[in-house]
Formats: C-alpha cells, structure tokens, sequence
C-alpha cells in the first residue's frame, strides 16, 4: 500500500498524535548507517491501539517494524515499506510492588525512567548503559540488553519478571504479576526477550527491583596484560561476590584517547587497566579497607581507589568517554563481541596480531564489560576516508569472528544481531536451531510481517 | 515392539551394564502414585550411546521416556511403553573453569555431587532442596527446580550457563562454553529448561558458581499473622540485600507437627513462624547484631537467633521435617503453588476458610519458601483411609486453584506439570500460547515420541 494511503486508512482509528507530522527522528538510526524508506511511523498511545493497529497490519499484509527509542547499533528497526511502530508514547510507570520488589510499566518508558520510578521508592532498577537517557525498556527487553552492571544483576533477561505482548496476530499475551517461580509448560517469556521484534511487540514488563546500593567503592588498576586482569576478577569475585558491580578493561590506548578528550589526567600508566567497583546494600565503612588490602594481596598494587565522589566520577568518565573520544579517529568497524572471560587474553592477542599483520595501519580500540566476558572490539583505519571503511568490514569482521569463534565466543553479546549480523547467524546456531527459530517465527508470524529481514538469514 | 524383543535390538549397541536387569527403581515414582509399564529401562553411558539409542528410537517410532533420579512428584518420568532412558551411568563433573565460575557436568550427575566439587575448588553451587542425594542435574534442569536457596540465587533455569541437548532427531546441540552474555537469534536454552524431556534429553549442562558463604546467621521469628512476615520480607530483602538466602514460612500446626516428629521443642509460641538465613561471602562478626537490631525495629522482636551452629541445625531440622512428619496425618493433596507475595496473605486467608467451609474434617500443613511467593499447601483428611483421600482430589484442586488463579498466582512453581497437571495448563496459559508450545513440539519431535503424554494437554 503506498505510504500516504496508508496513512489515511491509519488514521482512521488512530488520532492525529499518534501520527506524528515528523518522521525523520525514527527513520535514520543512531550510527546514522540505515534510513528507512517508504514506511508510515505511528506511535500508538494505548495497548488497545497497538492492537488495532496489528490487526489491521495483519489484514492487509502490512509489514511492521517495532521501534523502542531508535538507539540500536546494528539496524535491527530500519523498515522499508510497511509501518514502523513506535513505542514512545505508550510511557507510564504502571505499577509498583515493594512486597515482590517488582515495578509493572509500559514498554515505551525510557530506561532513566524507571531507574528514578524505582529511587523514588526506596528501590534500584540495574540495568544502566550509554543510551539510558533515551533507550526504551521494550527495546531493551527485545535485544537483551547488557551494559555495566551485568556482572552483578545479570541482562535484561535476567531482570524481567513478566511480559506484556501484542503477537502478530492481534491478541495479548500477558503475564504482568509478579511471579518468582513458575514452571507451567515452555517457556515463551525468554523467547520474546531478545527476539529484536520478530515475534511480537512487547507493550508492558514487569522488572525486578533491588535494594539500593549504600556503599559505594571504586578502584582503577594498572596491569601488566589481560591474563592478570582476568586472575585479578576471578580472586575478587570469589572475595567480594555479588558486591563485584562492574570490571571494565581499558586498554592503554583506549585510555590515552579518552584522557585527551576528556580533558583528565590518566590515573596511572600500564599496559591495561581495570576499572572497578564494589556496592553494597549496607554501609560498609571498612570495605575501602578491605579492597585496599585486597588489590595488594592480589596483584593489583599499582592502583588508585576513589577518595571522593569527584575522583570516582573522574574514572567513570574516562571509562565513559572512550566512545566519543575513538571518533577522532574516524569511522570504525565495531565488534560487540563475548568469549568465556578464560580466554579474553587469548582473544586480544591472537586477533590482535592477525589483523595488524593483514592491515599494518589498524588502529585497535580494546575496551568493555571484562567481568562478564564481553568486549567492545572496534577497528580503525587512518587512511581510510569517512565511509570508506566499510569496504574493508567484511574481511575485518571475518578475522575477528573467527577468533572470537575459535574462542568459542559470540559474534553478538549485547547489541543483537538485526540487519548488520544475520548473515553471520547460520555460523553460530546449527541447522536445527535455525529450522525451529524459523517454526516459532512461522507459529507466530506466519506471513513474516514482524520486522521482515531481520535476525533470521534469508 | 514387545519389551523383550526391544531389549534384544537395543542390546546390539548397548553394554549388558547399560541394560539394567532389575528395572525396578527405574518404574515406580517417588510418591508411589504411577507405575511405569511395558517398557525398557536404559542407561547409556555416553553421551554417543544416548544419541544412537535415540537414532534407533526415532527410526522405529519408539517412544523414549528421559528419566533422571526419579524423585519427580507430578509423575513426569513414568512410560507406558518405550524404554525409559535413565541418564544415571552419565555422571561426570566434565571440567571446573574458575575464570568464569563455571562448572560444567553430565546430566546424570548427582546434585550434592556436584555441589561436592564447587567446593573442593573453593566455590559455592547454591542449588539445595530435599532430593539433592539422589536427584540429578539434568532433572533439576528438565524441571526447573527451586528448594531453599532461590531467593538469592534464583531457581535452576538462573544458574544455567549452557545446555549440551540431544535432539529427537539425534543430533547434538552443544552450546557449554561459558557465555554471560549472547544474544543472537531466539534464546533456546530456555525452552529446554523446564520442557520435562518433551523437547529433547539434557545430557550436560554449564552451570554458574558463587563465592561460597562465610558468615551465616539463621533466625526463628513468630508473627501473628502472614501479612506480618510480607512486611518483614520486604523491609529485610531491603536492607540486607542478596544477603538474605531463605525466608520460609512455617504454620502453627506444620511447627508442631515438625516438633514432635523432631523431638525438638518448639522454638517459640505464635501463630505463624518464619525461618531466615543471610549468609555472606565475607567474615562479618557484626552480622549477628545487625540482624538482632534490625528484628526488634521491625516487627521481628518475637524471635531468637542461632548462637551456633547446633542451634541452627536444629532450626532447619524442623523446617525439613515437616514433609516427613506430615505423614503421620495420612496421604496428603499436595499442592506447589506460587502467587505475587503481596497476594500470599489474601490467598491463605480465603483459600483456606474456603476449604475448611467445603470440608469441615480438613487439616492444613502450610508452609513453603514465602521468599519466593511459593508455597507447599497441603491437605490432609482424617477420616480418609490411605488412597481413598483422592477421590477428593479434583474438587479440592479445583478449589485451591481457583484461589490460586484469582491471587494471580501459578499452579506449578517448581515441581513441574508431568502426568498430574497436564489438564491445568489451558486454565494458565492462552491457546495462541499453547498453540505455540505445539508447534515447538512438532518441529522438534514430529512424532511425539519423547516424554509422550506429558506437560501438554491431550
């Protein structure tokens, strides 16, 4: 159907707010590498007008892309044709349960959002990542989000106790009380989290709470290699336990960028650095103590640990800045990447050497979530003008995934898998897997109008 | 095929010792309600021995029943017909990588076993319930399982890193390198988890390690009612955070009953009784008078506190006993259910002035781990001889569960669905849902030849 008609129909039984004059914020995505074409935008402000907008999707064949806040990397909510649904206006806090420290809210809601619903509760909501001020919780259900708290409370898998659902054909499927156990047949909810928008739109969540942190400490180390790094997390994980929030790898050159950009000194000199943090839900005057001891003992002597919140904000922005400060160096080929945390160093090393042997001029920025395995791997390129870069992604992606595979990793940690990664899909999953990925897609979507050609290779 | 004729063919590629010649603990269920007929016990000892006798089955339409330590209580591992293919000689701890705290195992591995290695390696697998003598990992797994420690660590599906699968087709899905982070296409893992040996035979798994506990301190407080215990959950998961490991709750009636079947006094006098733990991984001299304080300031001053460890096996003693001293009331309706924790009060309160209305002989022993919102609700009747009490089971299922349902709550939170429940499930999950669950069975398993005539409703 062309887009002016079927904008018309749409509004129909859609007002004129939820069919907003300005398309442009949700048709080019962040990394600014896909514009959708040809496609309506709606933005339902009721689940009841999710619905009707589904139905009458499914009546004409009309394809839908589901869309949370557009910060996605890997083009998982670009449409060509069809509608792009987004979710932004569907934002209440709905609910929440101090007895079952769970909060109910629509899946429009933007992530910062909630972290304040649930302070303002006396609670603490985890999840946290770059985008926080204007990714949506749906968006986060729907690629599984990760960030830097994984380590402690887990991914947005980990922290949703309950989904609300609109599927293809027009009928909700939800589960919003708060239930800790439940074994009643398969398990969809974990089919939905991480599904990028191909089963259903998700349209509420029920989320876990936490008590909030009291203590707060936090350390930056200086290390010979990442083989230390890795020693250092596994002896403090085992001291320390679930009070271990956050272990950030830097390499030195990662760190040299930021520290120029952000105007800070580096902290200390090494090969890499770890940026650490320790919370606890008391307060734990002698924890300070405790780590101090703890990083001599244990090979992490070369180390400063925040005195104040200034000086803990300083660390944070370093760690935080290194992705705005790597685009001094152009355009980049980014690799959101995990292996087992046992073979991290064998990663970086072994892909490290390969690709400066193929491209002499490369510049590697090596940073990420250490504690849980995953890094941020990306790939520069100083004599290659603007765009141009991507013309060497294929063969760069090649070298990387085949370390991160013979690592037994995975080629998409935190990101998903969207446009950018499906066609890499067929080497992760086997034959099996993706011949019942592609029967629950049918199940649910017969005629595949749920984001078309994503995820799923052709 | 006839048993014997079967036993012979299967015999060609089995060892005598994977032929059990005394089938008898492999066809009776825990509870001694279902009785396996006309079948074939086997026990492969490899994991290319259960691939090829499941080859052997798919090729001649054989039914295959997985069993693990048969200590199910919803007659989830009974045949009738077939073989029952018991993973029990598939018992090794395959490799402990304290990098990512993984450890990973044969399904057939013993629970206590394998919390017997966590902790000659310095690590803690926090997985604990009644069975852990005999039950195995790939049953936990199957089934989902909770016990003791959920509150903290979470139920099975929680602390499963990666799943090493054989398919109805006989292939093998292996993903057990330690990931803590993936998201690439639809999470399958947690189909398997909790899909009672429907969807294919769990023959290893990865599973999380922790830090192992350093401090305990174990608590007995009585409340005069359940809303009591709801605020002081709230407040204590609050301020202690992940310290608190088990919150349970204990009637009068189940107390006393577990006292005199203890011979043990009763710790204190009330109406309802509350069992708590907080452990940590640090030593923590002041934990003891933090708890104390934090008791008397909020509604927890009725209440002692274990001075050392007899003490506190004690308390345990008569919370674990009261499954067994129950006995002594006769056969029981058992119930496993879970509702939100803010609804527990409602539900006890009218589920139980609805049933004693229905049956005025009735007797109650409630208790269950109100951490979670789960509870073991079980219904005795004097005046029933042995078996003759479930002449009474359907009407007093269909009581409680309609109780359960209106508190939003679930008729199987960590036992499973098996033979008992099947004709539940379209009363808790939608038929687009059950639809789906179809369509995952018949991509997997065409012929319905494993776990026939469970978990979903004929």
């Amino acid at each position: 159907m062309h887009a002016a008609l079927l904008r018309q129909q749409l509004a129909a039984f859609l007002s004129p707010a939820e069919l907003p004059d300005d398309d442009a914020p949700f048709l080019l995505d962040q990394r600014k590498r896909y514009t959708s074409t040809d496609c309506v935008v709606v933005q339902p402000a009721s689940v009841e007008n999710v619905k009707k907008t589904v139905r009458f999707c499914a009546q004409h064949r009309i394809a839908i892309t589901p869309q949370g806040g557009n910060t996605g990397l890997v083009g998982g909510s670009v449409a060509h044709g069809g509608i792009v649904l987004n979710l932004g206006k569907l934002n209440r806090i709905r609910h929440i349960n101090l007895a079952d420290n769970a909060i109910t809210v629509d899946a429009g809601c933007i992530l910062q959002n909630v972290q304040t619903a649930a302070a303002e509760h006396g609670r603490f909501f985890p999840l946290s990542l770059a985008s926080e001020g204007s990714c949506q919780i749906g968006g986060n259900i729907a690629c599984n989000a990760g960030g830097l708290n994984v380590l402690r409370y887990g991914t947005m898998r980990d922290l949703v106790l309950g989904l609300e659902v609109v599927l293809p054909n027009g009928e909700l499927v939800s589960h919003l009380h708060p239930l800790h156990k439940n074994t009643t047949g398969y398990e969809l909810k974990h089919l939905f989290i991480g599904s990028e928008g191909t089963l259903g739109i998700i349209t509420g969540a029920t989320l876990k709470l936490f008590a909030p942190p009291q203590t707060t400490e936090t350390a930056w180390v200086g290390l010979d290699n990442v083989q230390a790094a890795i020693s250092l997390l596994s002896n403090i994980k085992n001291h320390f336990a679930e009070r271990l929030c956050s272990f950030e790898l830097v390499s030195r050159f990662a760190l040299e960028l930021s520290a120029a950009h952000s105007r800070l000194a580096e902290p200390l000199h090494a090969e890499w650095h770890i940026l650490l943090e320790l919370t606890d839900s008391l307060p734990r005057h002698d924890l300070q103590d405790e780590l101090a001891e703890f990083l001599c003992q244990n090979g992490g002597e070369h180390s400063i640990i925040a005195q104040n919140d200034q000086q803990r904000r300083d660390l944070w922005t370093l760690r935080e800045n290194i992705s705005a400060a790597q685009r001094t160096l152009g355009t980049s080929i980014k690799h959101d990447i995990a292996v087992p945390i046992a073979h991290t160093a064998a990663f970086i090393e072994q892909c490290g050497r390969d690709l400066t042997a193929q491209y002499p001029d490369i510049q590697l920025v090596v940073f990420g979530h250490l504690g849980d395995g995953s890094l941020h791997y990306n790939t520069f390129f100083p004599n290659e003008l603007g765009d141009s870069v991507y013309r060497r992604e294929e063969a760069v992606n090649a070298t990387v995934y085949r370390h991160v595979l013979h690592n037994h990793g995975t080629i998409a940690a935190e990101h998903g898998i969207g446009t950018l990664k499906k066609s890499w899909l067929p080497q992760v999953r086997t034959a099996d897997e993706i011949a019942l990925m592609r029967a629950i897609k049918s199940q649910l979507d017969p005629n595949h109008l749920f984001n078309p050609n994503k995820l799923l290779p052709d």
